[in-house]
């Protein structure tokens, strides 16, 4: 990787980026998933842009969220919001779990998760990390231009595949009892982490107690059929489904959906099998808590009417 | 008022309407509030624009979310997620009262909180609303635009007066059990209610077992410090203050907060007083339940550390 050229953002095109007066702004849209609405965050200057192997990679700094990555046109993280998702989908299935020692990533290559991961590793409870990430660019990326994100990318504790994650499930013998599915949108090198055919591989290599969570793409004010769906091929594959959201400023309409699934029907995944005392949950999260647990996965009445049959809240 | 006329967007010019292509876009910008991000809604229609004595009022069709209607360049409702907002600042207050009789609404002028509470005295606990809206241009233009929104304007029940509600308070010398304060952001008209001397004036008004509520036209992610001055403002005149937050995806970063105080310290807001059945939710809203109302409280670990020392949750 070499150092970043600084790019002319007055000769820069790219197709989400415009020139406003004398001001320019990147405009987050997808008429498939979120048609007639974006997010826009104002261009300080553009760091990185590429077309890997896999994806479109856009790296900018804006004058209010810090550093910024973009894939194939949609925010996955920024600087100054980027614990609230990392922290959310990490501590979830970790503290549902009552001894969480051997953890699965499949994607999150900004490694957000990893970081969080870390935390429980420090604490002595996960032993093993593996992480599978199909492009070994967004890491080295991340390394130059998020590095507080990426900062445990090669921990000791931290097994690092680059390769589909999906092939590596088909393979794999191993059985975890954590699986974080990172992964962007489903346009994209990820379309096939949203089919019953990945949530069967998951089962395959879950631990018999095992939690798996992965981020939905959508959110119940985009499109609560879509979610629907996304529930209905989990519920094909595990006993006990459970979604709930992240509320974080960047995120397309300000929130995200996780699905978090286990075939424990006994256990309430909304509920923390494990909790920290309140010290201790300041000094390890900024967003994460028992209680933002038990309450990201309330949602309102009419969503519920929709969602709530296949939910085991 | 008389019937719309067709704008024709191609020429129609206003400071937050920009063309993008063939496409016509409308992009919430201040500089102030919400520096480098934006949120955009494309146009299909504009409906109504002009400057009131009071403020500039513009009203669009969008292509995705319904009839939008905007006060000095901030969204203030749409067609299509207004419910969420309007639920909340209804009925956790008139739910964490134990017989809420008396009501009065300072601005209010969309309707929507006419709407909601009128679901209170159709269920006999409210008995009599007053409302006091500066503008009537807004009333009358929701009328015509976004007409589920106004239909209670009229209403038996509701006691309308077209004046400034901090003038009202000043002189009025009625005792309410609930006071919710639905203004539009400081900038403009509505400064006067994010002030001290105007929490004094609704504890002046409120009955012993009172409860009072305002949207805090900020979130925890937008500005905390100014968040923060509200409630030591709040904690100033009222011996119980909290606060919560609305989710939903027309408002910056798809959430805004909602400050609640009343005098009665052995209550906690965040518990409803009083419930319906599961079934009842969901005939009266779309968004509250009993659930929604106790988690709107929770704050990530981090906002909490900031403004929980004020608060009595």
């Amino acid at each position: 990787m070499t150092a970043a050229t600084p790019i002319d953002l007055a000769t820069f095109t790219h197709p989400l980026v415009h020139r406003m007066g004398d001001q320019f702004w990147f405009h987050e849209v997808s008429p498939d998933a979120f048609p007639g609405q974006s997010f826009g965050l104002q261009i300080d200057s553009i760091l990185y842009h590429t077309q890997s192997p896999f994806q479109d990679i856009l790296i900018f700094h804006s004058t209010s969220y810090g550093n910024v990555l973009v894939l194939n046109g949609i925010v996955q993280c920024t600087e100054r919001d980027e614990f609230a998702y990392q922290e959310l989908i990490t501590h979830l299935p970790i503290m549902a779990h009552p001894a969480p020692k051997k953890v699965l990533v499949i994607g999150g290559g900004d490694c957000g998760v990893l970081r969080e991961l870390v935390k429980h590793v420090d604490d002595g409870t996960v032993e093993s990390i593996t992480m599978v990430e199909i492009d070994d660019m967004v890491i080295k990326l991340l390394t130059q231009f998020l590095p507080n994100m990426a900062r445990f990318h090669n921990h000791p504790s931290v097994d690092l595949r680059i390769e589909d994650g999906f092939k590596f499930l088909k393979e794999t013998t191993a059985k975890y009892d954590v699986i974080i599915t990172d992964s962007s949108d489903p346009e994209g090198p990820a379309e096939e982490f949203f089919q019953e055919s990945y949530f069967q591989l998951l089962q395959n290599a879950l631990a018999p107690e095992g939690v798996v969570i992965m981020q939905s793409s959508e959110n119940i004010w985009l499109n609560i059929e879509y979610l629907r769906g996304l529930l209905v091929k989990a519920k094909a594959v595990f006993a006990n489904v459970d979604y709930c959201q992240c509320y974080m400023p960047s995120y397309t309409s300000g929130q995200l959906g996780l699905v978090i699934a286990t075939n424990d029907t006994s256990k309430r995944l909304s509920q923390p099998l494990r909790t920290f005392d309140e010290q201790k949950e300041r000094a390890l999260f900024k967003y994460y808590s028992a209680d933002v647990h038990r309450v990201s996965f309330v949602m309102p009445t009419w969503a519920k009417e929709v969602l709530g049959r296949y939910l085991n809240t």
